[in-house]
């Protein structure tokens, strides 16, 4: 039922979507959905990018992470009928910047929609804390 | 791109599964998949129930919204492949204590899961505000 900190990370490590949550002064939280890729040390990269057609290029969980750099990262598998396969696994982060260019390239290997598309930037956040959940062991 | 209110409203009471988001005193947030029914009056009902297993009956979701009502649902649809289908509304939420039998009688009706395990609760949370982009119209 819980996973432990080791299976956590490793199923954080094996996916690359998810939901981003920031602090929003008013709201309180903000979501969004995110791609995401995990380095060796312990870190996050959440692409900043040009494929995806957004309002604005100064996004909001830009403004809300350099206010306030605590996020939460929910990586989910959900499934409508068989809820014996649900599992889910939450990162604790901290923004700290922007990625180094190795972080960058892994998330273009990863999507191929990135590949003509070079990003605006790529957010990276620290995994300072980290918990699961699944259905069955 | 951004979705107008209605059409937000639409996606979000045809859906019944996203990430709810609640106000953390020490993490900033705290994020967990969820189901949930929207009603007609503007409100969504989430449960706690027992189907999934729980470490705990109390759940910090609950902790969280009655120390700080603010709360985000993001309802997404993710395509790996084909990023022109992507979707996402994200409703702004308050918590506003127990939901009225009628709503926790419609998740039973939604979710077959339900229909022989009772609730522990269904939390009633009001949608304060509602925004959404799509990849296209």
């Amino acid at each position: 039922m819980r996973l432990g900190e080791d299976e956590a990370r490793a199923r954080l490590a094996a996916h690359d979507h998810g939901v981003l949550c920031t602090v929003h002064a008013e709201r309180g939280v903000d979501a969004v959905p995110v791609v995401y890729v995990a380095d060796d040390g312990g870190s996050v990269g959440v692409p900043v990018d040009r494929v995806k057609p957004k309002a604005s290029s100064r996004l909001q969980r830009e403004r809300n992470l350099e206010a306030d750099p605590r996020a939460t990262l929910l990586v989910e598998h959900w499934e409508r009928d068989d809820w014996s396969q649900l599992w889910w696994v939450r990162a604790e982060l901290r923004f700290e910047g922007d990625a180094a260019p190795a972080l960058a390239a892994r998330l273009a290997e990863r999507f191929e929609q990135y590949r003509d598309q070079p990003f605006d930037r790529v957010l990276l956040l620290r995994i300072v804390g980290i918990t699961g959940w699944a259905a069955r062991a």
